[in-house]
């Protein structure tokens, strides 16, 4: 199939564009370098270094034989969007172009402001040119877990049959976001939801665990290929933040009680999920959900684990910086994969070592920027220094 | 109270500055003039004739002895929204400021996106301005019936109980948008309530039916004083739309089969409602939502009340130009407000009346533009010309 990746460059973009390759997909995409930009701002940079976009390509091209079509623009424009989409003429768009930190949409309101732009408009650009111009391609969306919040009862995939007053209806499960970001995702999902509904479109919104990883083999990445590695307090998330933390010698620190339950995924694991979605996609009219995540631990866990395989390391928990549920039920549906025909290759620890053993040789440049650990986002506005809980 | 109004030159706004002075409130507000320039946009103007803001701000000064604080700016342009309630120092903000048309939303993709930038950066701006600088301020924001949609299932206030696989949890209640102006409501509900919860704001989150009407009381307004009245098929309601077709001669033009119900309020009793909210508080951290209509009608019920009032008129239906469902349940709640002391004033049939007297002096005003009664924005975004039904 021709697909088409928003937000190459990131993360997760980087690396399913060549997983896709290597399963015999045609793969383009295109990058703003948003999410560069960003991880600059704060002061920081990917751990495991990573080439420029044009060195990239350079690569890329030089593995597979081939030439990759890349672009370099903001899908918040939708008329080079048109004039891209029009070029690759692709049958999935995999749109990963957003804007992924929770403390990044919540340090004020311009960054609340531009958050709500970056992912909503090039949402919306993606949805009113498949109206009119590629009614038939299946829209392949990451939203988040944190869409569902951590309410008091099990968390179906997207939709469920409500019973009311003795009366039916089949509606979309309710949300509750904790930041901005996570609100972005729910405005996304309620715009994606009309558009199938309105105008036939097909989509699949993929309410995602927390990813993790540093590769999508057993082997790392290939020179010049490695995808990106984030371990400050905004873009990194929890389980990348203690690899880094073990790696340079400092107490690893949930946030809180660390009683927070998350569900999680490894980064492989979530390449497989997204070729099954996109070699199996929905009908015309079609909104499917999915929630995507492989088991659900709490931040505790992921810290001893963390602790388990590198050994000598201490556990310190900091002063929430967040405004969260600490202790709370969490049961969330997650079986529609299954369903397409997931299948686990990886268990946690194992893929911890994986990524200790990939960041070991990069511990000068996660000690030269080691600050970037500490939170100086807080949900409450305020500007006070981080502490531990021990210290209260 | 000092009230400060988000919107005060528009069909709301302007009446509830009124309004309120005269129930003895403290009233100011700020408008760029965004409802002007859409209407313009669209090729039409209030049928009854409404002067400039500065004009307008000479006729209030007249009218009650004293100056209005009135600004001309932009509140997504959050320093001028910061240094305007700095001045003003308001008990409450009532924010009207949000694009308040369907059609308008879904013309194209510019246009879905200026509606999501102008409705949710507002608000945006409101809630981080009231985290760092007004905690204490009562937000009371208009949302819209429209959010829920038409679902097969009664409709609560709201939130609700749901009970799920035998665990129990207050929820929000499941959205269904029918247009991205819907969606954006949406989006703003979402993003209000995580504020209350997160940071301890108080809001009152209006759920409102289609209001209709140009008085305040039993008289027209003042002169210099009437609130702007829309009748071309972007921003009028389809009660507006049948009254100037009325008036001029012109079939009433329900959409589709006419059986599409929803929620109606006069304009005097909308001023009730909000003054009840704002002089009733919620508590620090309460997110009140309201369903704020007086009764159920569907569409072609509306047209026979125009054709009861004014006699000798045709009704002929158009094809439908939005995707809605026509043949539908309706069965919202509305207590909250009557348990606040709402007590209905008027019928429809009386304020119908009210409305064709107050615009036959300007049915040449109607006649000059009857042209903008038409429909020609489609949900399907084609670009075919308008068909009754009898025509098909």
């Amino acid at each position: 199939m021709r697909v088409f990746i928003a937000g190459i460059d990131g993360y997760l973009g980087w690396a399913l564009a060549q997983y896709l390759t290597e399963a015999g997909h045609m793969v383009g995409g295109v990058d703003n370098s948003f999410r560069r930009d960003c991880v600059s701002e704060m002061g920081s940079y990917s751990a495991i270094p990573i080439p420029s976009v044009n060195e990239r390509r350079y690569f890329l091209a030089k593995k597979y034989g081939k030439k990759f079509n890349i672009d370099y623009f903001d899908i918040t424009e939708g008329d080079k969007l048109f004039v891209a989409l029009s070029e690759f003429r692709p049958d999935v768009i995999v749109h990963l172009a957003e804007m992924p930190s929770a403390p990044y949409s919540m340090i004020d309101t311009e960054h609340a402001i531009e958050t709500h732009h970056n992912n909503l408009d090039g949402t919306l650009n993606l949805l009113f040119a498949m109206r009119d111009h590629f009614p038939d391609v299946h829209l392949v969306k990451l939203g988040t877990m944190g869409e569902y919040g951590t309410p008091n009862i099990d968390i179906p995939e997207g939709e469920f049959d409500l019973e009311f007053r003795g009366r039916k209806a089949q509606v979309m499960f309710p949300r509750k976001p904790g930041s901005f970001y996570h609100a972005t995702k729910v405005h996304d999902t309620y715009n994606i939801e009309m558009a199938c509904r309105l105008w036939g479109l097909r989509s699949t919104d993929i309410m995602q665990g927390v990813v993790y990883g540093t590769r999508i083999g057993d082997k790392p990445f290939a020179p010049g290929l490695a995808t990106r590695f984030d371990f400050d307090a905004t873009f990194g998330t929890a389980i990348n933040r203690f690899c880094a933390q073990a790696i340079i010698g400092e107490p690893i620190t949930p946030y809180g009680n660390g009683h927070q339950k998350r569900g999680f995924l490894p980064l492989r694991d979530s390449m497989q999920c997204l070729r099954l979605i996109i070699e199996n996609p929905p009908a015309a009219g079609e909104y499917r959900t999915v929630n995507q995540f492989e088991d659900v631990y709490d931040i505790t866990a992921l810290a001893e684990k963390v602790q388990t395989v590198y050994g000598n390391c201490e556990i310190r928990n900091l002063v929430n910086p967040r405004m969260e549920e600490e202790d709370h039920y969490y049961n969330p549906d997650h079986q529609k994969l299954f369903d397409l025909g997931y299948k686990p290759t990886v268990d946690m620890i194992t893929e911890i070592a994986n990524m200790l053993d990939d960041l070991k040789p990069h511990k000068d440049r996660i000690l030269e920027k080691k600050h970037v650990l500490t939170p100086d986002v807080r949900w409450d506005g305020t500007k006070k220094r981080m502490e531990y809980c021990d210290e209260k």
